[in-house]
C-alpha cells in the first residue's frame, strides 16, 4: 500500500541542475514504488547567498519586508526548474509559492512562523495526479507581504506541509546519511542511528548536531509527524526521528560538539531578587540569542553570572555587559571564545543516577578540565577548553560504547 | 504643480547595483521636483537569460507554466532592490509583484495578455507617501498561476499601470536617447525626434525600431496615455509619444530597418479562393509570425505567394510550405534570408499623394531593386537585398530632409 510522503530536499542537494535531477530521480522512484509524494524545497546551493550579496551592495542593513522579498525568489527558481525535471520524466508536476499556497505566517520578516497551511489546492492536485512542488522557506502575513522563515526554514515547510496532508512521514534530504551517534568528522567510531526520538533529537540539535532545524523537530514532535533524515547522494536508509516509547532505552544515544560560542562572565554582582533577568534582559532585547546559563555564588552575597552566545555576538555582548555591571554595581566583565561545548543526549538518561559522575570522570581520566555544566532532562552539558573538544567527545563516544548498536 | 508618473526602468538601466542605484537617483530627482511616482522594473541586465540557461540545462522545451513561474523571480530581484535603494534615500518605498497586486492577464504563458489592474493598494500607498515598486512583464491568471507577457512586457505593465493609475505619463527609460528619425548606427545625420504619433510609432515599432514594445504602444494609444521614451544614462529630453493633431504634419518622419527576416515564395498555387488562408494558417498555428505578405498573379490562373518571417522560424516555415504545396498542387518553394525591409513613416502621408513614387525613384536612382512593396495608411515598406540597407536608408533620410527639424 503506498503511503503519502513529503519530500523536502536542503540547498546542498540541489547546488545545480545536474543535483536537482538527482533528486527528480529520487521522486520519480519514490512514485514508482506506488507512493504520493509533495515536495519542498530550499534554494539552490549559494543562490541566497549570491541574493544577500546583491543586497548588501545596496545597503548594509537592508529592510527586512524587501530582504525577504528578494530571498524568497531562490526557492522559487528551484520548484519551476523542478517541475521541468519532473515533467521531462513523464511526470504530471506543478511548482507553487508559498504565496500562491497561503501559507499564513506571523509578521516577523526574516525569521516568521507558519501560522496556518491551506492544502485544499495540494490535496486536489495529489488526488489528480500531480506533484506539487512547494517552495521551503517562506510564507505570507497577513497584509499580504512575503515573509521568511528564517536559514533552515525549508525544514519546518516541509514538516508543516506533511502535517496538513496527514502524510505518513516527511522525509528530509540533505548532504550526509543521517543522524549520528556524534559528527563523523570529528569521531572516526561514529555510527549512524537508525531511529532516535523526538526529544533527544531537539537536544541534539540544540547542543550543536546541524542536521534537523530545531523549529522543524519542534513542530513535527508536537503533531507526531514522523521525520526521516536521509542523504540525496547515497542509498542509506536514514535515520527516523519520531515517538519512541520502547522498554529497553540506549542511555547514551549521541555527542553532539559545538566549538563556535563564546562564554561571558561578569562577576561580583550583588546577589539579589531579579538580577540575572537585569543582566540577560539587555543582551536579548538587542537580538543575541544566549545559550547555556550558569548562575554561582560569589563573595561577600555577590554572585559570578556566565553565559554563552554566538562568537559573532561576542563582542556586543560584552559591551552590553559593561553597561550592566556598571549600573548594578558589578565587578569586571571576562571574555573567553576559546571553548567548546560538548553534550551526551539519551532518552534513557531519565531516572538513571551516575550517568553525570561517569561522564565527568571520563573527562577527569582525560585530564579535561570542565568550565561550566548544565543539565536538562535528557542531556548534560560542559563547556570546556576547544582544543580539548575532539579528545571529549572520542572519550565520551568509547566510554559509552556509542559505536555498538543496543540490539546488536 | 506636481505630476503623478509612471517611470519604467528596462534591463539596461539596471544591469548592475551600481545602474539600478543610478535609477533610483532618478527617481529621487522625479520625487524632489514635487511630482508623485509609481515605479515599473524589468529584470536586471542578463538575469532573465541566466533564468533561461538553467531551464534549457534541464528541459529544451520547457512546460510554459513553469517557464513563466521561474522567470518571474528576473523581476522580483529588481523590486525588492530598488525598493532597498529609494529606502536608503529616505524615501519610502515597497516593493509588489504582480501577484501581490494583482495584475490579472489571460492564461497565455509566455505571452499573456494584461486584462485587469488593480490600484486601490498602489493608490493608497502613493497617498500615503510610498513609492511602488512594481515588478514588470508578469501577471497572473484566473487559476493563480504566474503569467509572464513576453520580452518586452515591462513596458506593456507600465503602461497599464499608468492608464489604471490615470497617471500623467508613462516615462520609459532605456539606454537611448529617445525616437530617432532613423537608426543613428546606421545613418548618421539621424535626429532625435521630440514628439511622434501613437500611430507613428506604431508603425516604426512594427518596421523594427525597438525601442518601444507594440503591445505597449498601442494599449497607450487606445487609452490616451502618453509615453516618453527617456534614457537613464543621459539627460535628454526624451520623445513624446502622444496623440497629435496638428496642421502642419512631416510628410516622413522617420525611416525604420530591419535585416532579420527571411522571404519565402511559393509558386504556381492554382488561383483559388481561400488559398492565401490555406497557406498561412499551417503557419500560424504553429507559432510562426507572418510579417510582409504579398500575393501576385502568376502564368496560367495559378498565383505567386511571398511572405517574411524571422530568420529563425525560416526553415520550420520552408518545411510547412513544401507540404502545403504537395497538398495544393503547387510548385516550388524558395527562401531567401540575405533580405532587409526599409519602411518610411509619416502622419503626413495620409492623403499626399506622391510619396511612394518619390520613395521608389530614390531608390531607383541609388540602384537599389525592390523585391517586394506593402503599405498602409502611414507606412511604405520595401523589401530589398540585405547589403543594400543602409544605402536605402541614407538616401531616404537625405530625400525626405529628415535631418532638419519641422520647425526648424
Amino acid at each position: 500500500m503506498g503511503k503519502l510522503l513529503v519530500q523536502k530536499f536542503g540547498g546542498t542537494s540541489l547546488v545545480d541542475t545536474k543535483r536537482l535531477e538527482a533528486a527528480a530521480d529520487i521522486i520519480v522512484k519514490t512514485i514508482s514504488e506506488g507512493n504520493s509524494v509533495a515536495v519542498v524545497l530550499s534554494a539552490m546551493g549559494v543562490e541566497t547567498d549570491r541574493l544577500i550579496d546583491l543586497a548588501k551592495a545596496i545597503h548594509p542593513e537592508p529592510n527586512l519586508r524587501e530582504y525577504d522579498a528578494l530571498v524568497s525568489t531562490g526557492e522559487q527558481i528551484s520548484v519551476a526548474l523542478m517541475a521541468m525535471a519532473l515533467s521531462k520524466r513523464n511526470l504530471k508536476a506543478k511548482s507553487y509559492t508559498a504565496y500562491q499556497l497561503g501559507i499564513q505566517t506571523n509578521k516577523r520578516h526574516g525569521r516568521a512562523r507558519i501560522l496556518d497551511v491551506k492544502v485544499e489546492k495540494l490535496k486536489k492536485q495529489i488526488k489528480k495526479g500531480v506533484i506539487p512542488v512547494i517552495t521551503g522557506f517562506q510564507g505570507m502575513n497577513d497584509e499580504g507581504d512575503i515573509t521568511t522563515l528564517g536559514r533552515g526554514g525549508s525544514d519546518t515547510t516541509g514538516v508543516a506541509i506533511a502535517v496538513a496532508l496527514g502524510a505518513d512521514e516527511c522525509q528530509i534530504f540533505t548532504d550526509v546519511d543521517g543522524v549520528f551517534t556524534t559528527d563523523p568528522r570529528i569521531c572516526s567510531k561514529a555510527r549512524l542511528l537508525n531511529q532516535v526520538s523526538f526529544e533527544e533529537m531537539l537536544e541534539l540539535s540544540s547542543a550543536g548536531a546541524k542536521v534537523l532545524q530545531l523549529r522543524a523537530v519542534e513542530y513535527a514532535r508536537k503533531n507526531k509527524m514522523p521525520i526521516r533524515v536521509l542523504s540525496s547522494f547515497s542509498e542509506s536508509p536514514g535515520t527516523l526521528v519520531e515517538e519512541i516509547e520502547e522498554m529497553e532505552r540506549p542511555v547514551v544515544s549521541g555527542i553532539s560538539s559545538l566549538d563556535n560560542e563564546a562564554k561571558l562572565t561578569i562577576r561580583g554582582v550583588p546577589d539579589l531578587p531579579g538580577v540575572a533577568a537585569k543582566i540577560l534582559s539587555p543582551i536579548s532585547d538587542s537580538g543575541i540569542e544566549v545559550d547555556v546559563i550558569v548562575q554561582n555564588i560569589g563573595a561577600e552575597n555577590t554572585t559570578d553570572f556566565t553565559f554563552t552566545v554566538d562568537q559573532k555576538d561576542a563582542s556586543s555582548a560584552e559591551e552590553i555587559l559593561k553597561n550592566t555591571s556598571k549600573s548594578l554595581g558589578g565587578g569586571s566583565i571576562e571574555m573567553d571564545d576559546d571553548i567548546a561545548k560538548v553534550s551526551i543526549v539519551g532518552r534513557g538518561m531519565r531516572g538513571q543516577s551516575g550517568i553525570a559522575s561517569k561522564m565527568f570522570q571520563v573527562l577527569a581520566d582525560n585530564e579535561i578540565n570542565i568550565l561550566m555544566i548544565t543539565t536538562s532532562e535528557i542531556k548534560i552539558s560542559v563547556v570546556i577548553q576547544k582544543d580539548l573538544m575532539k579528545k571529549a567527545v572520542n572519550a565520551l563516544h568509547d566510554a559509552f560504547q556509542l559505536d555498538k548498536s543496543l540490539k546488536a
